[in-house]
């Protein structure tokens, strides 16, 4: 729609209102991929005609079966919804999917609202938002936690970033597909919460796992020493809610092989992206820097498909050796 | 007391129940610091007559005023009483105060109980239990977690090793001066818990400053943050009961300049057990080793003296140019 | 020039043939500054007549006296000279210099030789390289090592990415600067040598550091355990040629309150190119990783423009405890 | 000998000047392992009549076939021999060999001279000296370098620590042996030396193979790679005399599939006695610890009887994802 209006903001005001009153038109939805597929059938289950597409035309199938309209690309999705969420696996991708040849900014409609919810350096969300606010459009990073579990159970957490009078719509949207929905701060800080959690995480769950095969080997219960370390000052998620060594709890991804979770590989890639936004702004990390090494050392050593706290397993000493 | 007996055994258990009667006698305790210090009082105000020694005879003085009797050594003290507590600083102490020529087991009574809360190498505690054992005495290791204040305020977790059948005993003493008193196993697994323990909760306060210092260059709220991490999965002790951002939490060192609470140079003693118990079982500890090296180089930068959470502190950068 | 010719090689070859003739011709230089100016003077020397730019106009006041033209674009400066050296900062500066609106690609001559000295990203070389094709110009990279020491008397060493066929041309121009000039394979390789080189002299330096501290704190005389070393199998240029030591070695920069030589600032930056790469490369650099962090840690606590053997001065310990 | 002397030191004198005169008198030899049989075999060479045991009566076989008289115990060797030369694997041993029931010093002949080439914690070498002191002995450390192929050479590297004056004695000896004998100061020295190379040797040898496998996945050839470092300032033993890559040097390790050399089991040890000693020191050692806990884990996954240089084995990466 286009108004007589003295500057961009009355239109984006006026856009917003507009996308507001319009809640149940249909959704874009870009990465149809293990997290994609199902956080955008819960778009579908919520009641928003959903048009999506991606690059690999199976992946489209059972979204299409459930009611959703494929379309052939993003600029042709961005020429036909003006919401639009996208799940993709790297800034590379985001880069295409947003500003390429065949992109969402090619056919972007003006005050359209596009989240992104990748994992990706907040660098290039921010490059991302300025290139939306060229063409008129409102861009937020709104980065997820919780795994293809949470994703299909609806219960997913959001951090997002991006202009705070935008919030409000966001949060409508995402709401349906998660459990939480937390705003963050100016674009980018989506990103940057996420980043910084799972480096938190990672660290504890190394030091959770080092923790107890030292406390196995000097002669302690497993199950006790957890319970120790739970009504002390060591206690953390990794050692309470999700426990790496065998036997010690059920229901999580060391009492089943280490089968399901989050895998090594994606925790090695956000280590990667934590490193970068550290070197890029000169913090030192230097626990987060070596749980970095760690995990990109076990996806050599076969832990790549394994959950990230098989990490207890690799730690594991087989010597033979007294010395 | 002798008896008439097949085998140490029954002398032990007739001496264990001659102790159990006879609660309200006096204890012997041997170190009277800061920690000691509390932890005598706090027995003389559940009734026990205590007799002490120490070798600063300043550092008696208080308790003497409070009624404590007040010897010259360890064997004048194993001399007088059936139960002794031992609160060192380290190894060498110990092994001074339980074998040296003035030492405990030089006039201990058969049938004593000796229960040494310093926090040393289990190696060391089960040395002395084999020579307690030779003395026909029983040594339990129980060292403590929660620092001075909770040793003021008899709300200390001790983390006891030892045979089973005595921890009933020294429970006895030890709920007068602590909250929590755990039996973890065998003679040293209370010293292995106690390491443990400490070892994660270092690890988690680094990977907490680190995150928290990333977080804020990237341009997050660190009130914000430390809300998110404590709903996902980065959370732990160090970032919702003692975070070290000052402004984040009041009541916690963070909060008052660092003074106070438990601090780095006794940090990097813990850690330096455990890199030890570590080298001595061949068990990996890739972070704990880190975590060592970090607390020991603040140790030598003036953070000696300030609580172990100034970690923060010592990671914020303060550089100038912009490469 | 421009010839009947087939396709695009005849043209770049005879290009070629034209440029290795012409070799006393004009050679441009862009990034006038600690490096690039003695690098200048040195072709000048050589009996190259100059044309330069720079962002900062006093940068050129001296060349400009020396002879040198000064013009005020680098696609000024490629509008005159076929053959072009840069020497900036950091990977934005090249993007910058090379593809930005006044960047040398805009005026760019067919088969002209583009010579980059800075270290960077070698992903970023190779988009220059791409790009430089387009544009029918030949790209090399070829970062430097010496410092500002060896840039004034001509003895750097350039390591040389880029097409075989133009080693010849790049090589005529870098001896005037250098005294090793090395061919490393195709584009990118010649920032992969440098950064690696640096990796592993980081490594040997903090490595030094650290062993010099702790045999000195062990009893050994500094002299007497550096010539053990460097007889041994721990012996490395750190060692035997820059010795961080003060006391051990002359004319090195710890014997002069490590002023001058090869910035903190500086290595941290080469640490987080390395670092950039392995994490794109999957490559894990569990020591590496750590260097760049303590050499980070350094730059935030006062030893940015000391020279990177401070190391050893930053890891002495002034602890005053027992414990 | 007794003579009428005032004190201590005039019957060392007297005992040394004896030892000095009678130099092809019998040595004796405790522990005639890997490295002592090829080391007591050079003694014999040199027409020293040897005396030694072993607690493995089978180790003894070889050498009493070449003519060296075999006895029961270190006591009994301490009886026939004012010369011993001690060679074991870990402190215990040390410890049980000279001050145990059947030891060194319970025969000891008063000025008798005591080298111990184990590869000890220097506090353990000090305790010894003091007993030996005692008991009017003189007690030296000479750990070696060089491997079993140079014990059996005859090219050994000893550092030695003790009384200076008893140094050339010593030297007499252990130039059987050796190619270089080092004085480096007190007891103790002569291990802090040793520890001291071996720390910075694996250090530069993960470092080397570190950027070795960097670099080849940046597309650098690892000869040519090998060829700039060695020329640059990344140069170190690890990269010039012993590189870790197949293929690019012979005659080493890793153009045998990391057969013979020195094992990561040892260097694992020799790096915990490090870790030890900069932990009684409070001394930081970041990159060394960080070395220790490597191999450390490469004991357990396969690589203890591999030589050390195998680490760049370890790290190689396999992973077949794209992220």
């Amino acid at each position: 729609m286009v108004y007589w209006a003295a500057d961009l903001d009355l239109v984006f005001t006026h856009a917003v209102s507009s996308r507001s009153m319009a809640s149940k038109t249909q959704v874009g939805f870009v990465g149809l991929g293990n997290m994609g597929s199902p956080m955008a059938k819960n778009l579908l289950k919520h009641g928003y005609p959903v048009i999506a597409t991606d690059v690999f035309p199976e992946s489209c199938k059972e979204l299409q079966e459930l009611g959703a309209q494929i379309l052939d690309s993003p600029a042709e999705v961005a020429d036909k919804a003006d919401r639009i969420i996208t799940m993709l696996p790297s800034s590379p991708n985001v880069i295409e999917v947003y500003t390429g040849p065949n992109g969402i900014l090619k056919k972007v409609k003006k005050g359209s609202l596009l989240i992104d919810s990748s994992t990706i350096d907040p660098a290039v969300s921010k490059e991302m938002a300025l290139a939306a606010e060229k063409m008129g459009a409102v861009f937020m990073d709104a980065p997820v936690s919780g795994g293809v579990g949470a994703a299909s159970s609806g219960k997913l957490t959001f951090m997002v970033g991006g202009v705070e009078e935008e919030f409000t719509a966001a949060k409508e949207l995402l709401s349906c597909m998660g459990a939480n929905v937390v705003y963050c701060g100016q674009v980018g800080t989506g990103q940057a919460a996420k980043i910084c959690n799972n480096m938190l995480l990672a660290i504890g769950m190394i030091g959770t796992a080092e923790t107890m095969n030292l406390g196995i080997r000097l002669g302690l219960d497993p199950k006790l020493l957890t319970k120790i370390l739970n009504m002390s000052s060591g206690r953390c998620w990794s050692s309470d809610t999700y426990n790496p060594v065998p036997g010690v709890m059920e229901g999580v991804p060391s009492a089943n092989n280490y089968q399901g979770g989050f895998g090594t590989t994606l925790m090695a890639k956000d280590l990667g992206l934590a490193q970068n936004t550290a070197t890029n702004t000169k913090t030192p990390i230097l626990l987060g820097s070596l749980a970095h090494q760690i995990f990109r050392m076990m996806c050599a050593r076969g832990y790549a498909g394994k959950d990230f706290s098989s990490v207890f397993q690799f730690l594991r000493e087989e010597e033979g050796h007294t010395f």
